[in-house]
């Protein structure tokens, strides 16, 4: 499975849509809004000069209503910091990653609607947004074009299944497992870890010529609190529960068990150490802070407000929409390895699991919030 | 009609996309390779020092296989260019530029092997190349960001339909034709021959202060070969046909009369005394020099190998063929006043009547080359 070319949020506006199912997503960016604001000030405030145009990027935008969410948020801030000291509105240069296969029609269909909401709040038109298709896991942009970096919700996205555990790999180490488990050998967690320390050292050595001295990074991604790989909260329960859904299927003969032996997912939920060892080996960044927040696997759904199936008219459970969630993230790399047409029967199964296990545990995310500063 | 919401060439790779009928297209890039060349080694070899970093941009770039061919073409002439001198490949920052309903994912999908390409064969890894939607008449791009605009059979497209030709015009001014027709009063043609100035004049204003000093631009659009805008030559004939085949449709009652006097192309093929008295007037560009070439309807057409319908494997007439080309480029604009169940009824009159037409005289497009310096 090529990452490059297979992962990308359920595009469309379809229920099962990344565009209709992505709350979660944007409540994670709505948490991190103050360390947005620090790096914006400090990237405004810290020069004698403010500079004249500010490069900015948001690495893994997605499309859908979440897409140029930070972008809006980033503009408030530096409107507002303008205003403040008397300064014109900085020439902003914006650009929006993601894989090649993400729905960029979609984000430039609303930038004209967006545009126009600029000019008429804050009276600039020097804003320029570009989309940048690629890997973040490789040179994106010109030498020392960016002020400014954000990613959120994508790096925990590895560049490949961890090396021994992809498709081709002689031996299934990870017999009935999505992902690191209680159960996994140690053989399973080392090639994970290692290719976190791989990939998000590559992420750090990419990004570093692209960055101006001084300029900031602020990255938010699944994590874990403890550094114990095997712990529940590293979001690992989502693949465990995946996993027991996919074994239900087996036994209803609707997929072959070696498909399960022969996934991983090109997934890694790293503690805030291994982030720490790993900015500080690349060298190339001085970590601000490293935050971790809890937020609830339903903490995107109201509970005054049942949400109910689009089509259908019914009401959904707690578990059915934390399925939705899930859903849009991973159906486009799951589908391609088990076939579109167990996806429904799946994500059924699944539901009913998240249920049961909302019921019986606190079930949660842990995510990490780390600030860099590109060194002189 | 909202030209900004409205045009775009047919999407994806059916047997009426833009894709799979834009040789014409194609052919117009290649005409110009000389100009690209002169314009390129200019740009590398006319400063004491080659730049270091090179910005381009392509404007309207479409999708489809031309999408990346003026890059690609740029791309070997600078290679070759840095392989004679000894230099290194130096940063290319590659702008693509369309109206934001143009597929640019399609675009963005073809991206991985095309870097995978370059450096293969140039080695070079630092080619960036970013998509960025929306109307070249405005602002597109930060400030002294670009050293080479080019545009394609783009610039002939009218930000508007002129004023007063509009769908809520108070009287129809242009009964029964789509453009500049013999018969067109002069109100007509003065209301095109201005909204062409103003565009033409807005894009240079636009494109001022993004290209640096020393900076070429290359652009090239249908024209025509006289002063006189109702001259065959000028492109017009195709709409001449086309309100011919729509006025078939009339008395079929199929189109009502009223949406034929209610319609205007957003278009205009200019002399190259226009595009002269434009540029010098708005100042900020030097005329290198102006090219006219013929090029025939049917260029695309290999005489030895008579295309067929993909679905049907019945061969097509030449009329046929060069009406599927005029299709891809119309149909988004012609559907959205006329509506789409007429589509295939009025572009199959209109094969017959081009085939008519061509059989009568010579069927010939004008484009014209204009290549600018942007003054010190």
């Amino acid at each position: 499975m090529e990452v490059l070319q297979v992962l990308h949020m359920n595009n469309g506006e379809g229920e099962t849509s990344y565009a209709k199912n992505s709350n979660i997503q944007r409540k994670i960016i709505s948490e991190t809004n103050s360390r947005l604001k620090e790096s914006i000030l400090n990237i405004m405030c810290n020069n004698k000069m403010m500079p004249e145009s500010i490069g900015v990027a948001d690495l893994g935008c997605s499309s859908g209503p979440n897409a140029l969410m930070v972008v809006t948020e980033m503009i408030d801030i530096i409107d507002a910091t303008c205003r403040k000291s008397g300064s014109s509105f900085p020439e902003l240069r914006i650009s929006l990653n993601d894989l090649p296969g993400n729905d960029f029609n979609e984000i430039f269909r609303s930038l004209p609607a967006f545009f126009q909401k600029i000019k008429e709040e804050k009276g600039s038109e020097s804003c320029y947004v570009a989309g940048v298709p690629g890997s973040f896991y490789g040179r994106l942009f010109p030498l020392k074009s960016l002020h400014f970096v954000h990613s959120s919700s994508s790096l925990h996205w590895l560049s490949r299944v961890p090396l021994g555990l992809g498709i081709n790999a002689r031996t299934a180490l990870n017999k009935g497992k999505l992902y690191i488990s209680k159960t996994s050998p140690s053989d399973v967690i080392n090639a994970y870890v290692s290719q976190f320390q791989n990939d998000f050292s590559l992420f750090l050595r990419s990004r570093s010529p692209e960055i101006v001295p001084g300029g900031r990074m602020l990255l938010s991604l699944m994590g874990r609190s403890s550094i114990d790989p095997t712990i529940e909260d590293g979001c690992y329960y989502q693949w465990e529960l995946l996993a027991h859904a996919l074994s239900t299927l087996v036994s209803k003969g609707l997929v072959d068990e070696e498909k399960i032996d022969s996934f991983n997912a090109p997934y890694y939920a790293p503690c805030p150490e291994e982030l720490k060892i790993t900015v500080e080996k690349e060298g190339s960044f001085r970590i601000n802070r490293i935050d971790a927040f809890e937020i609830e696997w339903d903490a995107n759904i109201s509970s005054n407000s049942p949400a109910q199936c689009e089509d259908k008219k019914i009401l959904l459970s707690r578990g059915q929409q934390v399925a939705k969630t899930i859903r849009a993230v991973v159906e486009s790399m799951v589908e391609s390895h088990f076939g579109s047409e167990i996806m429904d029967d799946l994500f059924s199964v699944y539901s009913d699991l998240v249920d049961v296990y909302m019921y019986k545990k606190r079930a949660i995310y842990v995510n990490l919030v780390v600030s860099l500063t590109r060194k002189d």
